[in-house]
């Protein structure tokens, strides 16, 4: 009985594939025709629109219409597949329990994309999109971390997570950058990678990812301040790493040459700009939140609306200027806490945590699956170019959290143990956002094929790394 | 201090208004010269990025990337808006509280639709969108009605329900149909409409709206047999509703002078196929939805996503092969009741509840607020036919309960009273449904515009008949 269950639930999708595959099949002539003008192809798709109309002169039972539900379907075999996957990892807890949940994601992302590549699918059609990641599926996990950051820890420790951040990418990034770019300068690469583009690549892939923090933190049990300490700090991450990203973006055009003194001034500036940028909007929506919610006590069904959508509108409004829209949303999710404690009762406040939860968990998984699937790509691989990324970002990492942790010994009440700055240096778990930056870089540069293939080695690495700390 | 959130909370959209509108203008140049070809449109928008890129040759602090966000900013907007209206129509209790939350909200859309029209704003931008409609508004309005639907009064009336929605919808629309067929030959109307137009049209109008009716419903209060019968009925509607608008769409293209009898006979068969078909489809999702929770022990958060995407998947695969997706939604509902609330500890299941509920309302608002802000468009005014549409509708639909309830009373163990005849009679509202279904009628038919107005003025008038009602 069980058994007919599960094979209609994964016979449903491949019949979709193929039926899309000969859709894609029999239009393909429709879309070589309709690639000559704009106006011939809506003419031309009329004409057909009318040739079929007169072709079924019958009445048709049943029609199979789906392109016009392919988007939600989608979408809901994503987020199934995520969630049956979660639940077959406990269930075989015995084979799976040694490694954690997000490499077994990727390994069942690496198969479907795996199978969808040998149906010939698109690749477009199943990767994960730049601008998907950060507008739908990053938000949830960010809210959900800020949320249920422990604010006293936060703000005690705050100076020291600053500190770490600063020095921890700035020095990782040029380190990386240089060291990468000096090497290639004696040819042991396919390729020359010019300065500025090994500058771009170093700075996405410098920063610590919230989201892989996350995820080893589930599996690896640490102290509140370590937890803190590391979790903070791969979200400031953010902060620092957009800037230089836009940053080096923005000189592309213009070339390391022509850069001028005010241009490097600029950019250093920036850091403040879009750090407290984030933060004043962060806080302006809270305070939104804060009224909202004292103002709907009458209508019950408002309430989740203000907690959920309004800091979504925090995160959009930091995404649109250039902000930092991670620091907004975490800023947001714990400047709001105190006051959504005071105006939603108990019973919702619970039903309303459980959600912020569940969306959390659910995007984390649908991220995790979808960066094994995207790894089965058209690939540059450069062993030297990859092999010697992973060893400075592991060793420049160590260092850029050791040699702080020493002078901010000096000053703090409770120093960082010889334990605490292993974890420190350990948890610099690189992951998707640095993989949402990357398939973003713009077309023009040569490398970027290798800056992909590097990114997911990277992370991939990480995942390992998290399972041996384990 | 108040009054800066409110003002800093609607200053916010017209700012990405006036944006929008200004790139609109700045870009009208390159969609013209889009339009002469596609590779050539590429390459030009590839050349208009690089004379970008060289004339923004210093580093800028804040961009303005609306486009890159808009699409989860007007979600959001229009969420909020409706949000917030609920708020506010409770606040003003004593000027709002004699008209229904359903009439106010529509309403808000005219003014916010006029200011936009005022505005010049396309008006495709913000209207509702018939797949739009059908795919994400509606299936969580229909999910919460068919789970929150009392079963046992649902099955103890079934008998009833099948004849009123059966001679109901039928009579309705062949009587609503001939009848303005028969007065357009007088020439009364503006324009002469095909039998087979005002047919499509007719069996569109005819089947009362479950959402008008939820949303009745709340306003008064009547005993669970009526509410369950006008309930149950006008979902079922759909199933006929549906079948008869394609039956009707599908004889578009053959016209009524070619129709062979096997055609009819199909189109009787197809009922049966619809309804039955969404039954079954219901059971299977439900019996998925129970497999699942069973197993879903060990991951608390995955139960959600079972309760909510599973049966949004029921409606989708409806939806794909042109079975009744309002059936297949609310018989998964009902049917998947009792295993949830044995797999899913009744904590977690107050917080699904909850947010079925939310999701539900919010969807209900945001749509009646869609039905005011449609309404600002071109319209074909023709004062007779939409007067008579009304006077039709209410008339048959009074005779197509009166005689049937006259009927079953011989049968049922609990007659239907005078006062649930009155009821039932005037509780035939037509609501979004219909304006989902007209706005996707093919444009090749001429009185569409005409359509369109009418079924909007039949839809205010049920409101407005909610209000007397009261």
């Amino acid at each position: 009985m069980t058994s007919i269950w599960f094979l209609l639930l994964h016979l449903y999708y491949p019949l979709f594939i193929v039926v899309d595959a000969l859709e894609k099949v029999s239009s393909n002539g429709d879309e070589e025709a309709g690639a000559a003008g704009g106006v011939a192809a809506v003419e031309h798709n009329e004409m057909s629109n009318l040739h079929f109309d007169n072709r079924s002169h019958s009445f048709q039972f049943l029609e199979f219409d789906w392109h016009h539900v392919s988007t939600p379907c989608i979408a809901a075999f994503w987020i199934l597949l995520a969630s049956v996957s979660k639940i077959g990892f406990q269930k075989c807890k015995n084979i799976c329990g040694v490694f954690p949940d997000c490499a077994l994601l990727i390994v069942v992302g690496l198969i479907v994309g795996f199978v969808l590549y040998k149906m010939n699918f698109e690749y477009a059609s199943h990767s994960l999109d730049s601008q998907f990641f950060f507008l739908y599926l990053l938000s949830p996990i960010i809210f959900g971390a800020g949320y249920f950051m422990p604010n006293r820890t936060f703000f005690d420790n705050l100076g020291s997570i600053v500190v770490f951040t600063m020095v921890g990418v700035l020095w990782s990034t040029f380190a990386i950058g240089i060291s990468l770019w000096l090497i290639g300068r004696t040819g042991i690469f396919t390729a020359e990678i010019p300065l500025l583009h090994v500058l771009l690549f170093s700075s996405l892939i410098s920063a610590t990812d919230p989201v892989a923090v996350i995820s080893l933190f589930d599996e690896i049990h640490v102290n509140k301040l370590l937890f803190t300490t590391v979790f903070a700090e791969s979200l400031l991450n953010d902060a620092i790493s957009v800037v230089l990203f836009r940053l080096f973006k923005s000189f592309l055009p213009i070339g390391i040459e022509n850069m001028r003194p005010m241009d490097c001034a600029a950019g250093f500036l920036s850091f403040f700009v879009v750090a407290l940028g984030g933060v004043l909007i962060g806080v302006i929506w809270a305070a939104i939140v804060g009224f909202m919610t004292r103002h709907s006590k009458e209508v019950d069904v408002v309430r989740p609306v203000f907690v959920f959508v309004l800091p979504y509108c925090a995160y959009l409004a930091a995404e649109m200027t250039g902000l930092s829209a991670i620091i907004a949303l975490v800023v947001c999710g714990i400047a709001m806490k105190p006051y959504v404690k005071l105006n939603i009762p108990a019973s919702t406040m619970n039903s309303i945590k459980y959600f912020v939860k569940v969306l959390a968990e659910i995007s984390e998984a649908v991220i995790f699956l979808f960066l094994g699937l995207s790894a089965i790509r058209r690939h540059q691989w450069d062993f030297a170019f990859i092999l010697l990324t992973i060893i400075f970002c592991v060793v420049y990492r160590t260092i850029g959290m050791i040699i702080p942790a020493y002078f901010l010994n000096k000053f703090r009440l409770v120093p960082y143990s010889k334990v605490d700055q292993f974890v420190l240096a350990y948890s610099g778990n690189r992951g998707p956002i640095a993989f949402g930056l990357v398939i973003g870089l713009p077309d023009s540069i040569p490398a970027k094929d290798l800056f992909i293939t590097a990114t997911i080695a990277m992370i991939y690495f990480s995942v390992i790394l998290q399972v041996s700390i384990k």
